[in-house]
């Protein structure tokens, strides 16, 4: 027998078909060009469809690219934090290659001249990431890798300063032998740094 | 008796006064509102003087904040690594405080839109402010705080880093307590690699 249609899921799909053509259009034409016309016209849905779950071309952008930072740069935990490092860090500098037509780089650039953009970007993308290396983190404390009273906020901003760092000014992202070496040296810093210093 | 006017004073005086206006209007109205316009009419010159020296507004905000980094944020030699870039890395977080109304953070920005401005900023703004880094890495292995065989390319990135990590994700920038913290950090991992590493 014909179940009756599922509505959920046909918005799934058609969510995904969104969020798709939203990266693959600012791919090809970047940010400035991006409209929720054309997004809906690639995606096959109506532009009721975005404005009901989207308020905003950065909004649609945004979910699109929070899915792709969740697939490209997640944590791993193989007991080993240097390899697990230069592996997820190695998927942040995916995200932002080739940086001319990378969404996540657009979404950050556009993000720097909307400050309600950027709160967002923040607070739905950055903090709940920044959660997730702090639980590597505290797993590396627990198995000894690094002291029980290393400075959580001061490894964030080693390990990931470094590409944002490049980004900003239109340097050379690092590389994996480069990556390799930051990371080997945060570890060395979070090691040595004396307890009181922490 | 008189002397004849001096056009090199007064083209120079012309010059600050262009770049002091552009700081203000800048800081007054955002980078999106400054026009050569408005420049010419604060700074009491023709739009023709200014297009005279500069090319676009984009140039004459790069010369300024150019000036205004050098004023701000130059390193000093007391022969400690430790303050002398604590005070160094203090000055760079100023030039971006308050980050709404900065120069420098409009600068910035407004490269990430604009490739052949990131271009210009790299080249003239960043590459000879790396270069002075370097020039106090050197003496600060020269005096044995931090090993010869220092990747000062990782020092660099360790430094800096935190401070565009900060500012990319509208993160607080570091208050000078956390850069005493950072910076006592990346000096225990510049001497905390082994050679082979380095």
């Amino acid at each position: 027998m014909n179940s009756a249609p599922d509505p959920a899921r046909r918005s799934e799909r058609a969510r995904l078909a969104v969020l798709d053509s939203a990266m693959e259009l600012c791919r090809e034409n970047g940010f400035a060009q991006l409209t929720i016309e054309a997004i809906a016209e690639r995606a096959g849905v109506s532009k009721k469809t975005i404005y009901r779950w989207w308020p905003s071309k950065g909004a649609v952008l945004l979910e699109a690219v929070s899915e792709a930072a969740t697939a490209a740069a997640f944590h791993v935990d193989t007991g080993d934090l240097a390899v697990d490092m230069r592996t997820q860090l190695a998927g942040v500098v995916a995200l932002f290659t080739p940086r001319d037509s990378s969404p996540v780089a657009a979404l950050m650039s556009e993000s720097q001249r909307d400050p309600s953009l950027a709160t967002e970007v923040r607070e739905q993308l950055i903090r709940p990431r920044i959660a997730l290396f702090e639980e590597r983190m505290r797993s590396a404390q627990r198995s000894g890798e690094i002291p029980e009273g290393a400075d959580l906020g001061v490894a964030l901003d080693l390990f990931y300063g470094p590409i944002y760092h490049r980004l900003v000014f239109h340097l050379d992202l690092p590389d994996d032998e480069e990556l390799g070496a930051r990371v080997d040296h945060v570890i060395a810093a979070l090691r040595a740094m004396p307890a009181a210093n922490r």
